[in-house]
């Protein structure tokens, strides 16, 4: 699955590439900036669960890739505007130096501002390109919708508020929600609609990439306390030294495991509900959630 | 004509209203931020701009409203993030306090991203409520378009790249029109886009932007020199004083004045070779050009 996951994601760089800017111009550095981050070797999930959705429900147009492009650029962004001092001050992400570090502080909150502006400009183009998509507005909207206020960016005020402070259980799964959870969200969501699914079947697919948001975040919660780092590619125990609330630190990991399996089972049964299958999408689901590292 | 367009501004700000989020959540303080912003008093020219060109193309309908509080949200984002310590680092706009100084660094970031985003969702929503709006697909791709890489950001960052550097003339007017110009440029073309103007007449606003946007900065440069700090209502003969380079500085107070009348009646000329007319838009551009302050 590993392979197939990595193949996968390969591909999906191909396409994300397609829509990366040329670094020409007088404007040139800004370009730089943001192919820099967005090439810095990310695992690809959210247009990966987007693309799989898209074929779950018989998409198999090219609509579908300047979306893909779009999440990953959002993604993307919200992790250069992260990374800032006034946030949360990494040097280092990935094991590669972050945008302020190598392009200055003044270009990586400008990077951040073109790659969100330029995930809409990549998307939008469609409503020119393929005018008679139907779902194409929704799938917009729902685009500008969940990465903002009442979505992502919404869990990170939160989670930027109440670091430090102890956090209630409702504040906690609202971040979760949010934070992680948004853009997997829009990602399933836009995949469906492209491909003509209902409304019903939409709401579905939102249902089951909530469960699938949040029992991704609770594993990474349980995986922080009983991995080790060399597994995990990161420092572990970094929760419970900084005093961060989170569903394992507050329920125990025995309770944020068996809350994992729960949320998975769910999203699996949902998924089984549908008229269409398609058995990569299930298996991957599965190995986000269930991965240790 | 400074009361006409005090009451157009009026009413244009109940109109921008409408479209701002309700202060409330576990968010709430980037609702704050957000608003705090939007209502610090700005001259809501962009807006302005647009409605009237619609109103020229014949326009009567509610659809324009989302574009003109989106055009408000896309520039003060711009405001917000120019603020910041690692850009212009100005702790006060219009004699009140910025964001950052108010809600920290961290939520000035998080609102300017904020409101670029929303911008998106309050203009994309057209598409599920309006789906029959000719040029509508077109608007919200030049609303992505304009404000990006390729228009203000892209001149922002060339701005930013040369401070204190000499300017070359062709990099003078890329800042210009970018920085500047493409806000109301896009303006400009939504209004008519949406009021079903032909290709040819969305050009030509765009041409009429560009010139209007173009003398709308140097004079905005030879108020700088010419002006004294009571009129103007802020200092004077800051460009001279910090090295900056511009239009005026370059080519000396007369020609910068001949450029802005030579633009001016280029702008005008374009506009009498539509065959529809709107007296209030013409006067405004000329008012907004010629202005003393």
């Amino acid at each position: 699955m590993k392979q197939k996951i990595a193949s996968r994601a390969a591909q999906i760089e191909t396409v994300i590439k397609q829509f990366l800017p040329k670094e020409e111009g007088y404007e040139k550095v800004i370009y730089e900036a943001m192919n820099y981050t967005m090439l810095a070797g990310g695992k690809r999930i959210r247009p990966m669960l987007m693309e799989e959705t898209y074929r779950l429900f018989g998409g198999q147009a090219k609509v579908i890739e300047p979306f893909m492009a779009a999440i990953e650029m959002i993604h993307t962004y919200s992790l250069i505007h992260d990374d800032l001092p006034a946030l949360d001050n990494d040097d280092y992400r990935r094991g590669r130096k972050t945008a302020h570090i190598v392009f200055g502080e003044d270009m990586a909150i400008l990077a951040g501002d073109a790659l969100l502006n330029y995930a809409f400009e990549v998307a939008s183009r469609t409503l020119i390109e393929y005018p008679d998509v139907p779902g194409l507005g929704r799938a917009i909207y729902i685009l500008a919708r969940k990465p903002g206020v009442s979505g992502m960016i919404g869990g990170q005020v939160v989670d930027v508020k109440l670091t430090g402070k102890p956090v209630k259980e409702d504040e906690l799964l609202y971040i979760y929600r949010c934070k992680t959870g948004a853009l997997i969200e829009a990602a399933m969501m836009i995949g469906a609609l492209l491909a003509g699914a209902s409304e019903e079947q939409v709401e579905l697919m939102e249902q089951v990439a909530r469960d699938v948001g949040l029992a991704f975040q609770i594993q990474d919660d349980v995986l922080d306390i009983t991995s080790d780092s060399v597994t995990l590619g990161k420092p572990v125990g970094s929760d419970e030294k900084n005093q961060k609330y989170t569903y394992a630190t507050i329920h125990g990991v025995e309770a944020a495991r068996k809350e994992v399996s729960r949320l998975t089972q769910e999203a699996v049964d949902l998924l089984g509900k549908l008229p269409c299958e398609n058995p990569f999408l299930r298996e991957l689901l599965i190995y986000m959630i269930n991965r240790e590292s």
